[in-house]
């Protein structure tokens, strides 16, 4: 039973070069033609070398190839560090006949050290171009995880058009503007142009929503391109894209490294959006909300303290509401006999949806986020060991 | 053997009443003459009744007594929750001859529930003046502490005069102005205004240099009160008063909710201390810094993910060396090998210091935190359960 749809156009490739003992750590995407293409790349200051590459070569809306490493982040690594990615560049381009320009490289993994460049351009110039399918999508995700523990893949159909989407990403998330590494390929008919505004917007209501430990990647990297086969409602598509990569935000959430349950805060009554991301934010991030969800702890007084920590003055204990799911605890200064149903909700349910009003206006955000668990803390604390 | 002295004029009670289960949970110190006095309050603005209503008292600079309940923190209990709060100060008056308008009330614990208020009430009319005497400072303490293992004891001579602090605060600290519960005693002659500029000052560069988890309070405290009976000279005392904090500052961090280790990071070579205290409260609050610490992984890299979220366009990664202790790792671009030196830092350290210097300027800041580990989330998964 196939669970998901390939676009026109599109070969990929999987598997282990030697970066990781055994696992899958080289993925590459090539487009048959030259594709439309838009990519948003983190805003974290001290970036990964890839970063800027990337920047440059999406820059006239074309790209035929993406290429990422995972294992070693080549952040940090100075010039020698450019040099590598741009000999992987050069490496691909003469192997596959693309122009170096035309692809957006990423690489993931630990920060510091450099790439092991020799073994990476001589396993390059040993694929043949048969080894790359359209089936190879799970190998292509396989090899771009790091501490996922799931892959993640979706595809849409939008009329004849196809939306593919893959992404990784669990821990060191919160993004800024783009988040870890996502690729959405498809054959629908756009130009770069459409395409940017469309994962611009989408990326600012989902992905750009999500926190899973307040650390944003210096990788971080999404890029859509298309073969241009099929035309479409912009409209829809413009909408699939959007439920795609809400979907992939959840996705991402609910695999954070150590988590046992996603979070979703909803802010409401707040004045503006900005007011209802700050509020939801802090709440989504507070690392005593997060491990009262873990230990199903119904101390909802914590989310008080985090919206008190944030707030401006004209947020009132007196007007807000707080809620778990569909039971309300506390009501503008009224405390509902509801512990015990919190703690039942908390026991039961997947996923934590937290309800906040503000009482003071009309706008409201979403964001999403996990739970802190000690298997966070055994992760991180034992990543290059 | 007396580990500290106790200035001339305070006695103090700390006991159980009945809110916790068999632990001390409520402490009263009193002044026999009206004391000149300062405080400082938390900056969360969903706070606890007491902080307007200690806000109220302090302001004619003048206390004579401070009450602490704990188990219950008395936020979001509404108007029912500020009649409690004004009844405890009430009975204190009636039963010490003090005049309500000289105390500043406390509570910690467990957001939302309301205090028993007449338990308290009863308990305070049961107590003679006889319990409270100087030699009583450690119960003070032990009837203040929450999830805190440690007693936070410290006394400095000024001349003759004596300061005594104590505090409290393992969790939900990153204090905003002043932090948790902290009491300091004097019997040096001062008045109230200069009393607030020393510990205004000395908060700034200490208690408000730390941050366990990045939650603010919404019951943060600071008070200092004096007796008046010795003449000190002013500069040595408030040299002093910041050394006390700064060792109070350094005792909150050590015995941080399941902490292992303290964390201080320097960073130095900013262009303004607003900047140099940005970079290093991102390093210092990040989970990935913080577990990597915990698990003696030399991932530095993750120090310079954290510089990145929050620079800005000054910060550029060739003009930045990172170090931890005495150890160089990374200096303008060149990596050291030196990962097995940190290694054996990591675990040789009681204290870990990472040193930052962004080769931008010539001001610093001195940030105080703790790693992270899985008993912190132990520790408040079950908090209330």
């Amino acid at each position: 039973m196939k669970k998901y749809d390939v676009p026109e156009g599109f070969r990929f490739l999987g598997k282990n070069i030697g970066i990781k003992e055994g696992k899958k750590d080289f993925a590459i995407a090539i487009s048959d033609n030259i594709c439309s293409a838009a990519a948003l790349f983190t805003k974290n200051s001290l970036c990964g070398v890839s970063i800027p590459i990337g920047k440059d070569n999406i820059n006239d809306g074309k790209l035929q190839a993406v290429v990422v490493t995972s294992g070693i982040a080549n952040v940090a690594t100075g010039s020698q560090g450019t040099q590598n990615t741009k000999r992987i560049l050069n490496a691909l381009s003469k192997q596959f006949n693309i122009n170096h320009n035309d692809i957006v490289p990423s690489s993931t993994g630990v920060i510091g050290p450099q790439l092991p460049i020799d073994l990476i351009e001589k396993s390059i110039g040993e694929i043949s171009m048969d080894e790359l399918s359209s089936g190879n999508i799970e190998n292509f995700v396989e090899a771009i995880m790091t501490t996922d523990t799931k892959k993640k893949i979706i595809s849409r159909k939008v009329g004849d058009a196809v939306i593919l989407a893959v992404c990784k990403g669990s821990g060191m998330i919160e993004p800024n503007m783009a988040t870890m590494l996502v690729y959405l390929f498809t054959d629908a008919i756009i130009d770069s142009n459409e395409l940017h505004e469309i994962i611009l917007d989408g990326a600012n209501k989902t992905l750009n929503m999500m926190s899973i430990d307040t650390d944003t990647s210096t990788s971080d990297t999404l890029v859509a391109m298309s073969t241009n086969k099929y035309s479409v409602d912009k409209m829809v598509f413009k909408k699939e894209v959007h439920n795609i990569l809400k979907d992939l935000t959840m996705m991402i959430a609910k695999d954070g490294e150590g988590a046992s349950k996603l979070i979703e805060v909803n802010v409401r009554g707040a004045q503006t959006f900005q007011q209802a991301k700050i509020v939801a934010k802090a709440i989504v991030n507070s690392p005593l909300v997060k491990t009262a969800v873990y230990g199903k702890d119904p101390n909802w007084g914590r989310v008080i303290m985090a919206i008190g920590k944030v707030a401006d003055e004209n947020i009132h204990i007196d007007n807000i509401t707080i809620g778990y799911g569909d039971i309300d605890i506390y009501n503008c200064g009224e405390v509902y006999d509801k512990v015990e149903d919190i703690r039942k909700y908390l026991y039961d349910c997947e996923e934590c949806i937290i309800n906040v009003d503000l009482g003071i206006g009309k706008e409201h955000a979403t964001v999403w986020g996990c739970d802190l668990t000690e298997e966070y803390v055994r992760i991180n604390g034992s990543y290059t060991s």
